[in-house]
């Protein structure tokens, strides 16, 4: 495995030197070498093997049997793989088998497949092959299921998004997989969304970082290193706001929102050498993504200046269609698509896109600049991944798949992800020797653990369970022994069945960890109509607490649902997200302390469903009924996370009352462990703007550092701003900054930071 | 009192003659005649006179103690007095004395500030008086409390609306108040809104309808009239729109929504006259709308060509410091308001204003073309209404007020606006002679029939309720007699009062009558976290069904609150919505069946607080987890209401196929009362944009007509559409019509309505 990347920005240089001087030089050479290869490779091509490049389809397609037939082994049918592969010449193929293979079998299927594109058409161009690694390389037999995206920005540890996109890019690579879809930067305010589980959150800043950690781990110093995978960034754009919540409906963005919360991460991960990004199947403002000009052609690849391919989501121009009503023809769908900057068609199910674009380019209704420019950016992505010459991988190049080493990545972001939500009365840790009733949807799951995107689609099926990994309730067990536990499952996600019986155990009980949870699902069946957690499980709750017993809440939810009536009952509170394999080991570290925790949440929870607003709101949204201002009604804020440990913060510095023009504004604060034990602390800065011309935010997270500390020990952490800083998109939709009043607030608990103001002077 | 007008446009020649010949020559010599007026009293005025005309103040402002002092008369402070009415002059005054004050009284309030305004002031101009009439006159003892805007949008009756609007106007002028902060045409889109039973509801063309039938009755054929009173619209824009349902929240509208649904109603009113129009106090995707100079100054001055008065809402210039935070000096908060284009500041308290403003024009900060542009509309609306020669109105020249003929009016518009959302086995009308239980919040209740706005702001108050006037219980009981009535409270709005005393009277009843409420109330102490009623009202209506006695639940609310749990125990529904004063009778009457309802939703109806769509959404926000299209969870949909008798529609004729450029298309549909008894019926006309560049509505409503028919009686209703109705807000935020299948959709049932499609073709 390769080492960890250092922070220096070397992907940028990939495509676009426009910013900085090379500091490499090969590197250049290496550019200026792929792009000659690619401009005369395009000059040799035909239009239709051109545009056979800008297919992507999907794996069963060129298998036996019907396109969603379950396996359980891929057999090719070889008149549709000559049809597709060969006399169509795809550039592109994503999808599995529909079961789960192995390394090995991964290594046939991809060899089958490039073998012939390489051998037996004309031009012998490998195909991308793309898939959806969520978290980890989730469709790999033996590979590890990491933590999901909203739990690695819990841990706020850039270093662990990093890692993880390392190893997911490096066990990909392992099965000849070298484009991962992934990762999400997708800005989530809805808390209804079924897919804030794959998200970063809803702060557009701590997207950014750990967005562009991942990318990095992922993409590595270098594409042609075979442990290293192109990522996705996704979804271009505004996926996480769906006015009804509901997965691709409509989102209402305007275009200052679009500009100060859902472009900077897609800004931030291109600037940083993303080579590929898909397009969101929602409409913003009614318009489909997948046909807006302005998002993709102007914002994307002029303004934003990315260089590399723009992909459609899965059946995307079919749902122009059916979806979206803009048109009744797949040939029309195509062309808009096409049209508007759409570089390769996700079409899983058949080659007809290409008849029609190498029709419609005949017919002067899509320029061919256009399908050179979609071309040129496929071929270099494949040129950078040096598929010509290393189309698949030997599975026995990757020693460290699946390894303990991994393994040890996956639990350490776990560890670090869970949240403590509430510690009353220090009931956590637990302590050893006691009687424990464990009980709860999620407490004996792996698939709750896992969530989605776990070996199937849905990650719901059981039979690829890694039986070696352990549930919460069997690391409980493994923990205190199983004669000091007591099981009952109480509830399913939605209904009770033996809700009673967990009852009658918590009398002989002297605690209860019950752990509620939320079905694993993505995309349409992730789809909710009320936040609040189902009522069956609050029931329990409510039940079980009739004895006055101590009760752990154990969350194992991708959303925040609604426990407002629940919180008070629970002395202890653990965020688990979707914790993924090593989920079950973590939270019980967690539970008895072997695990100080550290996660700070990454969106904001909230206490009521018709009441859910980001961190970042305007004053005006929290104005209360008696016309005060404490309408903010969380049930805990955005950054909020307990330790086991106690921190201090002290000397907290701005070191001038003000900062003018592009100046550096630097700023420290120390902070001390004052308890007895080691433990985490994320610092965080935030910025608030005391009076804008458009009506600021609360206050925005402008930076934060992850930190460890010794018992007793002091560390002094030190932030620079500048104007940039500073900036909001103003009254003609273009960032600026204006002179006046900052306040700075830092701290780790969102409700105790330390305040101090500047002032800004042009 | 005057005739209902004719449906001519005649108040849209008031001020503006670009788009129509001038039918009424005298008319047009009576502009041109104000014109010269106001031009000529411009000229005499100074600096100082003009700016006092921009000023609105509370009338407690001069009168004797604090501003919010509870008062039993209205004792006018002398220095205070001559301060604000003759040394600074101001224009105009809002606000009741703090207590609930006759005609008498109104008239000698305004006799005394009028008679300083012409007589002590160096050039006479009168004050402009304005008020909160919202559902009548409210503020004036004795007048009639109508039904609220949403009970008047659920008739569909334009007649009705215009009736409202000209008694209102009526009444308010027999206190000498002639300007009307009203009707509000705010686009109710989000359902957790507090006001939106101060608004038509969420259809912008059913808004639009009704919004210019009040318009007309109140303003009627010519202002002077000192039966008619000046309308304020409001609020421009997107008040109904908050993000998160709070009011003066901010609101997120990109520039397509603003246009497609938003402006269309005060486009439409404007051009039918409407004189003036409040600014709403939210933001719009951050921008405070008091200093957006783009919505004020580009659309609604020039765009639309409003001519009239732009005032602001209360304190808002205050509300730009403390709630919007987009400065810190009110003298900085006067200039944006000002520059962005407002005419009149509403600002309660004092005059400070007046002296920035005069300070910022010596300045040059504020310009003279500005003041005088405002000045000019302010004189404009004064010489409008005559105040110059008739200042005040002596109340016996107003004989109606209060009349029988009134209260039948009122009567009237509460009885259609009824809605028989449920009726299943034709449990209504009720038997008589049977035992009845009477329960709920809302059974004996003046305060939730009236809502807010009555006699006080919240109209929560009960000293000043009509003894004469009915609840829900004792209009039952004057119609069955009391002895077959049992009443018991059951709860209140949030909690349990006895609702086991309900329960164990339920056993001996033959009907159960549940009336569930909504606590009346506006602005932000309306505002809620959570959009299902009450639980305490739930679980009554829950442990009421356990004799499965027929229930009937009569709903007194603002909001569509969700009542999912609760809905399949009822066997009737009834949305009383909140009636007036009159509603007690007419809910009555028509549980027995004196009335047959014909009331429809002027709103969607949700099922699942988490899924709030309006009717208009887009098809992508239906998917539902199966990816079909069955997600448009509501519990009663848009245009629903059910009748005592039953229509049969037949014979819907589109007269062509093809619609080609400007023709006219006729459309027409017969429709029969099969029942056995009278009934009103409103058919329906909605459009459906098969395929359109902009992901296309689900549908639209584009004209509707209320009609009677006798049993067995036909009627053939006949619609007329053109292009313009096809039209949408394209790519380019410009309305635009393409060609293509259009499909209408009609009837009287939202779920049962009959298609027939044509073409357009430009």
């Amino acid at each position: 495995m390769k080492k960890l990347i250092s922070l220096t920005i070397i992907a940028s240089l990939i495509f676009s030197c426009d910013k900085q001087q090379p500091k490499n030089v090969l590197k250049m050479d290496n550019e200026r070498i792929i792009e000659k290869k690619v401009d005369s490779l395009l000059l040799k091509m035909t239009l239709n093997e051109k545009v056979g490049q800008m297919l992507n389809i999907g794996l069963p397609s060129i298998l036996k049997g019907d396109y969603w037939d379950e396996r359980d082994s891929a057999e090719f049918d070889e008149k549709k793989f000559q049809k597709f592969i060969v006399d169509y010449g795809v550039g592109s193929i994503h999808n599995t088998p529909q079961y789960l293979a192995g390394r090995g079998e991964w290594y046939k299927i991809v060899k089958k497949i490039q073998d012939a594109s390489l051998k037996n058409t004309r031009l012998g161009i490998p195909v991308l092959y793309g898939i959806d690694n969520i978290h980890g390389a989730n469709y790999i037999k033996g590979s590890v299921l990491f933590p999901h995206q909203i739990a690695l920005a819990a841990t706020w540890n850039r270093e662990l998004s990093a890692t993880n996109g390392e190893i997911t890019s490096y066990e990909s690579r392992a099965a000849s997989l070298p484009w991962n879809f992934n990762p999400n930067i997708d800005v989530a305010i809805n808390p209804l969304w079924g897919r804030i589980s794959e998200s970063f959150g809803e702060d557009p800043y701590l997207i950014s970082e750990m967005g562009v950690a991942y990318l990095k781990g992922s993409q590595g110093e270098n594409l042609q290193n075979i442990e290293s995978s192109a990522v996705c960034l996704k979804h271009f754009i505004g996926y996480g706001a769906g006015r009804n919540g509901k997965d691709r409906a409509n989102a209402i963005i305007p275009e200052n929102s679009l500009r100060q919360y859902f472009i900077p991460p897609f800004k931030k991960a291109i600037d940083e050498g993303a080579v590929s990004v898909m397009i969101s199947s929602n409409a913003v403002n009614g318009i489909p993504c997948h046909i807006n000009k302005h998002y993709i052609t102007d914002i994307l690849k002029g303004e934003l200046g990315f260089k590399g391919v723009v992909i459609s989501d899965f059946s995307d121009v079919e749902f122009l269609i059916e979806a979206h009503e803009v048109t009744t023809s797949k040939r029309e769908a195509t062309k808009m698509a096409v049209n508007a900057g759409l570089d390769m068609l996700m079409n899983p199910y058949d080659i007809d896109v290409v008849d029609y674009i190498v029709e419609m380019v005949e017919n002067n209704e899509i320029s061919m600049e256009r399908i050179d420019d979609a071309v040129t950016r496929i071929l270099n992505l494949k040129f950078h991944l040096n598929l010509f010459n290393k189309p698949y991988n030997n599975p026995k190049d990757f020693p460290d798949f699946g390894s303990e080493k991994h393994i040890a990545a996956n639990y350490n972001s776990a560890a670090e992800a869970i949240t403590l939500l509430k510690n009353n009365k220090a009931v956590l840790p637990l302590e050893k020797g006691k009687k424990i009733l464990v009980t709860g949807y999620a407490a004996n799951s792996m698939n709750l653990l896992n969530g989605a995107w776990s070996r199937t689609f849905l990650g719901q099926d059981t039979k690829y369970n890694d039986p070696s990994k352990l549930t919460i309730l069997k690391a409980i067990e493994k923990e205190v022994g199983a004669k000091n536990v007591t099981y009952v499952e109480g509830t399913n996600y939605t209904e009770d069945i033996n809700t009673s019986k967990a009852v009658s155990q918590a009398k002989n009980a002297d605690y209860i960890v019950v752990c509620i949870g939320e079905l694993p699902a993505t995309e349409k069946p992730s789809d909710i109509n009320e936040l609040d957690l189902p009522k069956a499980q609050q029931e329990l709750v409510k039940k079980l607490a009739i004895y006055k017993k101590p009760i752990i809440l154990v969350m194992v939810q991708g959303r925040p649902r609604i426990i407002r009536e629940i919180e008070p009952l629970a002395d202890g509170i653990l965020m688990g997200y979707y914790p993924g394999q090593e989920g079950g080991r973590a939270i019980s570290d967690v539970l008895f302390g072997h695990i100080n925790p550290s996660g700070k949440l990454p969106y904001t929870y909230p206490k009521y469903s018709g009441n859910a607003v980001t961190y970042y709101h305007k004053k005006a949204d929290i104005r209360d009924v008696n016309w005060g201002y404490d309408g903010f009604y969380t049930q805990f804020e955005f950054g909020h996370g307990l330790s086991y440990t106690s921190f201090e913060y002290s000397n907290f510095v701005i070191e001038q009352d003000t900062l003018s023009g592009d100046e550096a504004l630097k700023i420290s604060v120390s902070i001390k462990n004052t308890g007895n034990r080691e433990g985490k602390e994320v610092v965080q800065l935030y910025l608030k703007d005391l009076v804008a011309s458009v009506a600021p935010d609360s206050k925005r997270l402008i930076r934060f550092e992850k930190i460890n500390l010794q018992p007793n020990e002091t560390k002094t952490i030190e932030f620079t701003i500048q104007s940039a800083d500073l900036k909001f998109i103003g009254m003609d939709n273009t960032w600026t900054v204006e002179e006046g009043e900052f306040e700075l607030q830092i701290g780790g608990n969102p409700k105790e930071l330390f305040k101090k103001q500047f002032y800004y002077k042009e």
